[in-house]
């Protein structure tokens, strides 16, 4: 493999320039793609299906650190927390638009890896790049993407509908990604505090695989369909636990009992809370990213999902009037608060 | 009227809180929007139209100036320069995503100027706002926004249809929202070099507005229709006008002869031109941000527009081999080279 070496400006190549030059191998595969890249918009053709949209803004400083976030895992991660919101509406991702505001600080071939994590994760979730925009920021990188994709009429799922006696139920398991984000700015202090040192990371993959290049849970999506489920209530897993529980809790107009046992938490992950001197649980209802799903199903599903291994039933909705409350591991009823990250001061 | 002399920190809301507190008053007026804010996506159904989509990224310090952008009149604008590329497509506007990154020099009441404006030109358009994201910048505003909008199946028009012979046809006039600029930078400098002199704005309403508060040309699209003309290419001015020829050309792999006489620049536009020592055709050419539309149309739809006073007959479509050519004032034939900003240096 011949090795990078060249730095060409962005200047050199000018917003039209650097479009071309990124999106020119960009064919779309989707039918619902009628017209993709370079008109004043792109036309889709969903023959008769609802239309879902969404959209997420990611800033350099805020949102990720070039310190540590290699450029093509942050492309790759910046289409999935994206199409996850539209798995979480119960729909397929087909589309997106990706615009980038860029500072003079990044090259032409940084842009081209950034580029190459975001068409990696289409091709992964089969979504087309449609258009979007590119221009001169003053300071760092802005990353702002919108995703459309399918649902067929009245199958998408709201966080409004959970209704009292359903069950409260989560995909794989939570806290890696925010561990993950401890142990880089660990190994960044480190590191600032010694460059020579190299930083001490081996045996952290899983965690740090699910900070830097997470997985949107389009499986589960088909799992659902193929056990003929659907779910009364969805919501990915972006800003925490507790902080998703809640936005179903208010939209739905319930209350709700997590039993603190039942949160999937991996066993490197609950190892590294500790050696940092954190509540593993904490992690999971405050860390955030995991972009896993939580979903409420009427208790009759209950047979059709129960010895899965991927999916945990974590609780059960109750009436409003009841409140939002956690069984802690005691057996203590705690009330729920929707911390985000600042319970535990990482992210402002 | 009361004065508005509260100033509340971003901080104090925080993200959900800013969300709900901006679109708290939004109710979607299209019956495409099945579901709109306040979900992980928007749910639209277009009911067997196609679906076209558009995305514009605005940053400041590089689109707009904090110094004379009111913050109601940029939220306007912001909208605008994004629907005006879905009716560049012959579609009509219906939703819109805004995503806001937000440094923390600005107060909440500064971002519900800036929502109102966005609001306003919704309501004016007949669009929803559907989602969005906030989040915080390290330097400045910068928005994002993504127009969703509906065309009959296979009624969208490309840049790519010009077709030799074909008449080259303009909406409005030219060069104002660039004179605008230049007016507003020169009294941007006479102001820091003594901010107790008041900005000499005087008489330039017509300039100022199509700088700080445009309009898209919906109205064109509509009269279209209504004379039953379908163009065969089709694209708004906001690089300028030799910038969108370009694309046309390039696209529809075709040449143009443009006549200098022929494009129509307002009269106090002329004269501010000539003030300031510049080329009014080059302002024209070059200027951009006037979202007037440029497009095409068969020889035989001519006896439909020959008439109208808001449609300039500018040129017509050549082969390829002829090039891009301007026959100047004096009748000379001159290579016509898309410069965007560059040759008159205003803009990056």
């Amino acid at each position: 493999m011949q090795e990078k070496t060249t730095r060409t400006d962005l200047a050199d190549l000018g917003e039209f320039g650097l479009i071309k030059h990124l999106t020119s191998e960009i064919k779309p595969s989707n039918s619902s793609t009628v017209i993709g890249i370079g008109d004043d918009g792109a036309v889709l053709d969903y023959e008769g299906r609802e239309i879902v949209v969404s959209t997420d803004m990611l800033v350099e400083g805020v949102h990720f650190d070039m310190a540590f976030s290699p450029l093509k895992h942050l492309g790759y991660k910046s289409i999935v927390v994206n199409i996850s919101d539209i798995y979480a509406m119960n729909a397929q991702p087909r589309q997106v638009t990706v615009s980038l505001a860029i500072s003079s600080k990044y090259s032409v071939e940084a842009i081209e890896e950034l580029y190459s994590g975001m068409v990696l994760a289409c091709k992964m979730y089969g979504v087309d790049i449609i258009g979007g925009d590119t221009t001169t920021s003053n300071s760092g990188l802005i990353i702002s993407i919108t995703a459309l994709g399918e649902v067929v009429k009245g199958k998408s799922v709201q966080r409004s509908g959970a209704k009292e006696t359903d069950l409260l139920v989560l995909s794989g398991d939570l806290g890696g990604a925010y561990l993950g984000l401890q142990l880089l700015n660990r190994e960044k202090e480190v590191w600032k505090a010694n460059p020579n040192m190299q930083p001490d990371l081996d045996g952290h993959d899983y965690i740090l695989e699910r900070q830097l290049k997470p997985e949107a849970r389009k499986d589960i999506i088909k799992l659902l369909a193929d056990l003929d489920i659907c779910p009364t209530s969805m919501i990915d897993i972006s800003d925490g636990l507790s902080s998703e529980i809640k936005h179903i809790c208010d939209q739905s107009n319930v209350g709700v009992e997590l039993y603190e046992d039942k949160i999937p938490i991996d066993p490197t992950t609950y190892q590294l809370a500790r050696d940092f001197n954190l509540d593993p649980t904490l992690c999971a209802l405050s860390g955030g990213e995991d972009y896993e799903l939580l979903f409420t199903i009427s208790l009759e599903d209950y047979d059709k999902i129960k010895s899965n291994q991927d999916l945990s039933i974590i609780g059960h909705i109750t009436a409003k009037s009841a409140g939002l409350n956690m069984i802690t591991k005691n057996g203590v009823s705690v009330e729920l608060k929707a911390q985000g990250w600042d319970g535990i001061g990482a992210k402002d």
